[in-house]
């Protein structure tokens, strides 16, 4: 890369086109919420999620990228390179939303990568090689548990037919649902599954509160805390709530709020660094007279240091069935990702263009997971974080100013520069 | 009545015939379950309700008994007296179900008393009251919570139009359901809303252990404890399970463990005679990667003895914001039944029946509410029970014995006959 090349592109990134295109893709599920605040709710694969990629398709063609899809769904726009032979350089991030979601978290990734990519053409630079934003499937987990449906499928973690039988509350399945957005796309162009690419870059919305509280600019991502996700099933009995003896039943919702107490005890951390959550619970026949014959509840617990993840995620099997006092108890992972480190390459390409355009910035690891922790195995990874207003995400209040946000596609636009000339 | 008379009656009791109508009811509805178990699953207002309300009329008629419906859709099928200027005798229960219920609960009480005017008119008696059996309308609360509107509505408990608005959960009203059933039994003879019976008997299943541990025949049911029914909505803030340091979480699933577990101090009772209930839980927004920002929990709170009723009743809203450690709660009661005595009328002709037919026979109060709480304002008002299998009920695997159903049937119709000649 010539010293005078990237600062043309980044003078060519739009903070207003960027934030009008963020605007305009929160009105596709939008919902109005209590405080006046702008909802999404975006699943994915559906008839929504076919007309924010639509819009995408469409900017993406009027700045000049052409467009394929991939057996998962996964979306690209290709600004061509000098050697159309050489591993593109990789950016984006997912359009799905969680239920009630907010107007930032994943799609701004996306926008961000063709506000790049478009800025870069608008310069007149043509790199080495070629850049390529994609729209994962999949990620948030919201329709299909779990998420990063697409960036596994991608790089392999997982063979794509893991996810076929997969079913959404309405009882769809996922490869019946993906059949169908491939057929309503069947006029995109077709590309091969997986590659691997020079690098990858995401950018994306820090979901926590460090860089607002440190009033940092930009977060130059080191690495991603590993998940574990479990659904705990606790069966009992069902009896007549008016007439049963207390010490006769098998009350699954008792036995589940005895495992959820002794599951806080175990995930008990003075530091706060681990993250513990309890957030779905389903419970038969749902009915207030009757005792519950069955709670399923699901566990989220993640953390930054793998001996942590392993030793007390291994143990919550035993800590729930030791909590039953007259039912039974059956533990399931259903997730299991390590933490991953960043590599150099990428996260020094971040940093170098955060510091060359004057912006403060703070090396932190993401605790949230992203498609980028799939990308890892595959190729040098990083991942961009801008501020986001209380650190709040996943809820209709999620916010970031217009100028967070295009102090991260101008990072993120010289970084993806960097590395395609590389 | 003459001594001669009800022991005819009592004869022509047909054990066969009673129990292959349980087992021809049990297939409106009915379900194949694990372990062998027929379930019935029978909403209120449901076609299938209509389809079972149907086959019984079909019965009655053929015994020579007239049929009548109310405007709460209480079912009648009257066995005339020799003087119908006076108020009849009344005895019946309900044909509704739980979602995942048995065969005898309510539907029992119903058939027991077309067993006994059957046999009765099968005697040649002529009582000189009418006796009149009702199927009351929705008194599970199963789809249309809380139950026994039909049986309320009936004795002015409350008006009828209190129930207009109850939704199922299928956003259907109560009101238009209960239309779209009048509107189907149209060509059923119309009678007005309510009158003040000479008695009520109801014949039930025990639902409970105590005639089966204490090998008693016949429950003599001296009364009802008394029902209070809450819901607790718990309210908090959605946040990323991944990033969100629990410190600064709003978690509602976390507030309601702590507020169930904050009750169970309070429903302590060492002597087990308290019942205490949580057993429907809905999340918002139920995806487990987002922190809940709603958890709306029921409680189902019943004694024998009002003073305990009324002062731990009292305490939950109290005991539920205490237990709020970053969340906000409202707890909202929807149901509110003091403990009733039954009348010594009732229960003498029930006990009495018992020890001529050489029943052992036990007194004991109501576990479980029934439509007969609500008689009691107005007639004197009594039921029999007879044993279940290990107490179960509001499951598949419900059950009472053959004998036990004949049993409950013959005293039934021996007790209605000494109300109905008093």
């Amino acid at each position: 890369m010539s010293a005078g090349v990237a600062p043309n592109a980044v003078a060519a990134v739009s903070e207003g086109r960027l934030w009008q295109r963020l605007m305009e893709m929160g009105e596709i599920g939008g919902f109005e919420f209590e405080g006046g605040h702008k909802g999404v709710n975006r699943p994915c694969l559906s008839a929504l999620d076919r007309t924010a990629r639509r819009l995408l398709i469409s900017w993406a063609e009027k700045m000049g990228a052409s467009v394929t899809i991939d057996p998962a769904g996964n979306l690209f726009l290709r600004l061509e390179g000098e050697d159309p032979s050489l591993p593109a350089v990789l950016t984006g991030s997912h359009m799905d939303s969680q239920p009630q979601g907010g107007r930032f978290d994943g799609i701004y990734g996306v926008l961000a990568g063709l506000e790049a990519i478009e800025a870069i053409a608008t310069a007149g630079i043509r790199p080495k090689r070629a850049i390529e934003v994609v729209a994962w499937t999949n990620e948030e987990g919201g329709r299909y548990a779990p998420g990063c449906t697409g960036s596994m499928s991608f790089t392999g973690f997982k063979p794509m037919s893991e996810f076929d039988d997969l079913v959404d509350r309405d009882g769809i399945r996922y490869a019946d649902a993906l059949a169908e957005q491939m057929e309503a796309e069947s006029d995109l162009a077709k590309r091969p599954l997986g590659y691997a690419p020079h690098a990858y870059l995401e950018a994306h919305i820090e979901q926590g509160p460090r860089l607002e509280v440190e009033r940092k600019e930009i977060g130059v991502v080191t690495g991603i805390q590993g998940s574990r996700w479990f659904t705990v099933t606790v069966e009992g009995r069902s009896d007549h709530a008016g007439t049963t003896p207390l010490a006769l039943r098998r009350d699954a919702v008792q036995d589940m709020v005895r495992a959820i107490g002794a599951l806080n005890q175990l995930m008990h951390d003075p530091d706060d660094v681990l993250r513990f959550t309890v957030a779905s619970i389903k419970v038969e026949p749902d009915t207030s007279n009757s005792v519950a014959n069955k709670a399923v509840f699901t566990i989220d617990f993640r953390h930054p240091d793998k001996a942590v993840l392993l030793a007390r995620g291994d143990a919550i099997a035993g800590v729930v069935q030791a909590a039953m006092r007259s039912c039974t108890a059956t533990v399931h992972e259903r997730f299991h990702a390590l933490p991953v480190d960043f590599a150099e390459t990428a996260t020094g390409a971040v940093a170098a263009a955060a510091q060359a355009q004057g912006l403060s910035s703070l090396a932190l690891p993401s605790g949230a997971f992203h498609d980028a922790q799939f990308l890892v195995p595959v190729c040098p990874t990083g991942m961009i974080f801008i501020p986001c207003r209380g650190g709040v995400s996943h809820h209709p209040s999620e916010h970031a100013e217009p100028v967070a946000c295009a102090n991260g596609a101008r990072v993120l636009a010289q970084a993806l520069l960097s590395l395609a000339n590389s």
